[in-house]
């Protein structure tokens, strides 16, 4: 069994944004020489999410208004976890909405995707250097 | 490191629909030979989702009522995405919420789960047929 | 490649409840031998949910707060599912928007883990036993 394991650093310079890392998980699979396996992708940040869905302008504007209608940042006492002096209560519900990781199956050396699928970085917290994990395991 | 692929396809013939699909994963575990490993089952699509939870049909519908009150369907100009001419911004929204994908292990050549774990495939724009990827790896 | 299966079992005392289980999950990795690979932590149940957050006890407040707001409990009759003589219809979808599971990377021996990451067991439906199953798989 092979494995291989890569850290893929962001910052987003607003305090949320999506970003497209579908090449960058392509290429850590490529650099793993696994041919048949499964990639875990997930953030190591506990206010961002790692998720699939489309590359499309409009639709990432809608996660944006609906996650604000379920978990609005502000008013930012509206969370207790603010309490601490932190200003990102809502930052963690989002990322709990949006989930923590992607699991995808890698076939015949490259990620086995449906044809609209991207692999996205959400940041709920963002102008910080933050990171994604990914690891490979197969053969 | 045995692995295996398997594609099912599926035409729900609503916009939405809820279909227990673990016999078929069950049979691809049992063609995959593997004894002990992991089973990844995810949506090909980004506007259907694979989850686990129970098969009781009032259950579903509590479901279905629920994604249509954090993500209605109508009226459909709510969604930017839908500025593109599609009108699934909601079942983009509704798979998120409900997940992409599960991981299920593979214990002594079947899956291993709890008393009511059933695997579903949710349909959020259907009406054409789509597709679920089984991936297993293990020995 | 080595394979390690466990079962965590939990009697949370109320309806709900949070539980950090990162220190099990981290023995039945040691326990496991492997080096490199992936861990899955997965509820049995389907009225429970295993995520990763942070261990601050306002923010599991936050999510409890959330939850009810999103799927409140009462009344009950507002399930289909409680039909069924059950009261745990709101369990069930507190659990689906939090998550059944997660994988976590192993590195090195141990959970490749961000500064802040813990695993929680959510239970939404409590006083009684119920378990979580942990599944490495590597090398």
């Amino acid at each position: 069994m092979k494995s291989h394991r890569q850290e893929l650093w962001f910052e987003v310079p607003s305090r949320r944004g999506y970003r497209n890392i579908t090449p960058e998980v392509e290429a850590a699979v490529r650099a793993s020489g696994v041919r048949e396996g499964l990639c875990l992708v997930n953030a190591m940040h506990i206010t961002a999410s790692v998720f699939v869905n489309d590359d499309e302008e409009g639709l990432l504007q809608d996660f944006e208004r609906i996650l604000e209608e379920l978990a609005p940042h502000a008013p930012t006492d509206r969370y207790r976890h603010n309490l601490t002096g932190e200003d990102n209560g809502d930052a963690h519900v989002k990322r709990q909405l949006m989930g923590r990781e992607v699991v995808v199956a890698i076939t015949a050396g490259a990620l086995d995707f449906g044809p609209w699928e991207q692999i996205f970085y959400g940041e709920f917290d963002g102008r910080r250097r933050k990171r994604v994990l990914v690891k490979v395991i197969g053969e």
